[in-house]
């Protein structure tokens, strides 16, 4: 039971939280109506994307809103959802966090974004996330039952070192990244990372970023893609909101590393 | 002076060795006209590509007439000469080697290929450098005047940790890559690799290949190229025979890594 369905919801929300809650649902309903086995969201599709906004967005975990229609959702349909992140409120602490549930809607993992995005492109933009968010202390590769699927949040794609680890030590086939590159960033690096991400760990990259919003503070740069172990884009959505959806095959990774054997151990 | 000119020689040879070296002296001087500072050569530039060929084309490092003759070029032209590849005998072993050649002459480093390719892409293409090479068994940075460059061959740069590792513990701003990718895995991999390892180590990536050769055993796929620390593709050959010039800025380097900070020691 190697195949998946994907459905990746790159949606955009409202200041409302409520009612982005009511649109993920339908977006949801919609994606697993194309037979998905895996249901993705984007980071922080909750809330607008700025450090000023995490802390009144945030929810506490045994008192989420966000995390309880996450799991009746995953329930209700029967899959596999990766819930994109919201901020996650622990204590005085503020996690940029993507819970994952399986299809019985329990909570089979959370990964709190690592890496935070402190960042200063000269005359272009300039992003502090430490500001406000506290980083997370562990990777994170959930159990499924088509094999151990990697998570990492946005940013935290960069990190080469990390990927490497989740595939060699930890055994990750795929990787589920939520992110929101914006319009600065995502021109420049996005299909790179994505692509390198890929090849390097001969692994499929699954990532979901919100749509472009004209009306939000945040140029998000969508193209929420499936990247395969070869580095193929198998999909890659534009600006707009769309559910981008592909079935992928996890036997291709095994045949990807017997065939060029990058990840023995025989680097130095 | 952290200003470099570059000059990639994208050359094919003959059967006969001392005609391609005679080939060689042509294209370093013409190489050494554009201003360079700094000349390249690709893989195996005065053997054929092939298992069976190495050992018959190899030299004795303390008796060898290329890097005779490569010595003497750095020196003519006072540039600094990475001088590809040669097929490198010690006592009864054959090593893939570049060695790099200071403004003097002077040989001021020495890589040998450390990930050999042995490579069985089902149905297209089969290679086991290992019937014939060993491995080298160090990473490889050299000091010039401009700064620190590592050295990788061809399939090393398939490694994402041997380049952290040159990057983040042995200081390269540079990698200089002489490389032969052929008409099967270079369009799937060669610019994502160049582009990635150039974007996760923020730096640059000078690779250099021979041309394609339609009377040659093994289909060279060329493409020689500089990537900027942003993963700009600042120049990329197509198949033929060419010297692909730059001018790149090691300041960049340092611009890159201070405006997105990932080799900061955060990682796990």
């Amino acid at each position: 039971m190697s195949k998946i369905k994907l459905a990746l919801v790159q949606m955009k929300g409202f200041s409302d939280k409520d009612k982005t809650i009511e649109k993920m649902k339908k977006k949801v309903a919609e994606a697993a109506a194309s037979g998905a086995d895996i249901i993705v969201l984007p980071e922080m599709w909750n809330c607008p994307y700025g450090t000023k906004f995490f802390r009144d967005y945030g929810e506490y975990e045994n008192d989420s809103k966000s995390i309880k229609e996450l799991s009746a959702l995953a329930k209700e349909f029967g899959v596999y959802l990766f819930g994109g992140t919201i901020s996650e409120l622990d204590e005085d602490k503020v996690y940029n966090t993507c819970y994952v549930f399986d299809r019985q809607g329990e909570i089979i993992g959370k990964h709190r974004k690592h890496h935070l995005f402190d960042v200063d492109i000269k005359g272009k933009m300039r992003f502090k996330e430490s500001d406000v968010l506290s980083p997370g202390e562990d990777l994170t590769v959930v159990n499924t039952e088509f094999g151990k699927i990697g998570v990492a949040v946005c940013y935290d794609v960069r990190f080469a070192g990390d990927f490497n680890k989740m595939t060699k030590e930890m055994g990750a086939l795929a990787f589920i990244v939520p992110a929101a590159f914006n319009t600065t960033t995502g021109p420049r690096f996005w299909q790179i990372i994505m692509q390198g991400r890929a090849v390097d760990n001969q692994s499929f990259i699954i990532a979901c970023a919100p749509a472009l919003d004209d009306n939000a503070p945040y140029d998000a740069y969508g193209h929420s893609c499936v990247v395969s172990p070869w580095g193929e884009i198998i999909k890659m959505a534009e600006y707009e909101e769309t559910i981008v959806t592909a079935e992928i095959d996890l036997s291709e990774v095994m045949e990807a590393r017997t065939q060029i054997p990058i990840l023995n151990p025989t680097s130095l």
